[in-house]
């Protein structure tokens, strides 16, 4: 299934909607269930109804529906109980940490890190990402995230694959010139990571066959800046920790409660030949190069857009497309 | 007002209710709105009508009443969408530091430290606090919260005073043991902040005349460990960042949605015979006075007693009252 939430002037967190395979066509759902939030909140009971409305969507037997137009949709949870982003791909965090003269723990390799994010608001896939002041320092995170049921907890990451009812993509918006001294005070992020965008659509497990394995989502993902291509590193390819292995990490000394959004971090290949997923890295590869970084930060009026494509070239989330602009 | 939420079975958010005054009786409120996010995300809208059924209640003019108790009673938001937590005693910040040996950074009297907690379980007010192993070092952490409306980004504090609808307390569970290797990993914490519960009763700003000034409530804040008293220190004193200041620092570069809740941090006054508001505090205590702690963290069967009282012995908020066990 493909599930999106159309934007509501009456409900925050949107109307839930299923999209068509090849994204063209779109029917609401609320006869069903009324928001993504619901759904999660007891997938059993509603999981049956969308997939048959689904299977007649795709057929072409749904009277009523809307040309998908991904502008007019929020992200899949417009807001959200829970949203934790790992740092998977463990050559990116050594890299930095390189770029700044600092070893790597190499307990990196086997604890995964992760931050607690903040979820009461999320950017839409096409909403401007508003920002104070370009000095802030903005920057895109292209990643992936699955989307959980309940997780008990102590969960181990063999359990935990069952849980992970979506995948979507998102970008995680950084303001890198904040973080060294918000870091610094040793509590992790807070103003230094603003509202996060995912992608138009979120999509069930079943879709993403051959690519995703349970563990992993074998795909590049293609970030352009500006049109013009910045990465393209395969989500699957150097992913130190697993879905469920992030998972099982979050679920430690708590329970996730249903809808909980458990990102990758920044997609990162080791063939540096695929680009970058975000600007730091490819400052941080700059400054190993060259001695100092040549790629600012975003300015307002800069686009990124975000969006992983099957190996047929068809749009699997569709696109993450935002403006920089002043708040 | 006074709100609670009303443990369902049917509904994860809980019913909301009003609490009579002085706790005595309670009445459901679905038919004006089913659950308290609900009524934060449109306060206007059903403030009025929340207000008219209080003051009938208070006046005993409400049939369909029951007992108050607690023990049915969630967190008043069972889950949240923002949970973000200050640490807004700064003394207590600095006596961490300095039984650690090391020195505090000046300006952290004067940019709050704050951290992304996670919000999407909350443990009711009597519910048991579940930790997998005693040996990750329980503790508890007594602080005053706040529940805003939808704040703007960059709102200064003078106009972030206006955003707070409801206050609460708070126990901030932390597994004190766990939290040294995860900080030293540099991005805050996550496995070593658990779920935090709430007091059964969150309760409008103009019931707490005299004590609540629009920056900070000054009544001592009473902790007992098991039946003995753990520590009073008044919560309206030492509290170098207001309310206003820590809402006007989360949105900095965010929006804060409605029902976002900001937390004080432990209590902690100078005047240490007003004792602790948490187990932490006391040992770095013991650690400058006789170089070593000797009060352990909580084991299995330990209690937790947290309750603020008006100068007439009144309980405003009902207690948090919790046992430690084994998940």
């Amino acid at each position: 299934m493909k599930l999106a939430s159309l934007k509501s002037t009456s409900c925050r967190d949107g109307e839930l909607c299923l999209v068509s395979k090849y994204l063209s066509t779109a029917t609401c759902v609320s006869h069903i269930v009324p928001t993504l939030q619901h759904a999660l909140d007891d997938w059993e009971k509603y999981e049956p109804a969308l997939n048959l409305l689904y299977v007649q969507l795709n057929a072409g037997e749904v009277r009523d529906v809307f040309s998908f137009d991904p502008a007019l949709m929020s992200s899949p949870l417009p807001r959200a109980y829970q949203w934790v982003d790992g740092s998977a791909y463990v050559n990116h965090v050594e890299l930095v940490r390189k770029a700044r003269g600092v070893d790597m723990p190499s307990n990196f390799w086997t604890d995964p890190l992760v931050y607690q994010g903040g979820s009461d608001g999320f950017l839409g896939p096409r909403d401007p990402i508003l920002v104070p002041s370009e000095a802030f320092g903005i920057d895109f995170e292209a990643e992936v995230a699955v989307i959980t049921d309940d997780v008990p907890i102590g969960v181990n990451a063999k359990k935990a694959a069952s849980h992970i009812r979506l995948l979507m993509l998102v970008n995680d918006v950084s303001l890198r010139n904040l973080i060294p001294d918000e870091l610094a005070k040793g509590f992790g992020f807070f103003q230094s990571k603003p509202a996060s965008s995912f992608s138009p659509i979120a999509v069930t497990p079943d879709e993403l066959t051959p690519y995703w394995d349970g563990q992993r989502l074998r795909l590049p993902l293609v970030s352009h800046l500006n049109d013009t291509l910045f990465g393209e590193p395969n989500a699957g390819v150097d992913m130190t920790f697993s879905f469920p292995e992030l998972i099982a990490h979050a679920a430690k000394t708590r329970t996730l409660g249903a809808g909980s959004i458990v990102g990758s971090g920044t997609v990162s290949n080791l063939d540096r030949s695929k680009g970058s997923s975000c600007i730091a890295e490819k400052r941080m590869l700059e400054i190993l190069s060259d001695g100092k970084p040549s790629t600012p930060f975003m300015k307002y009026g800069d686009k990124i857009h975000i969006e992983m494509k099957d190996t047929n070239g068809q749009s699997i989330f569709g696109a993450i497309e935002q403006e920089v602009r002043q708040s």
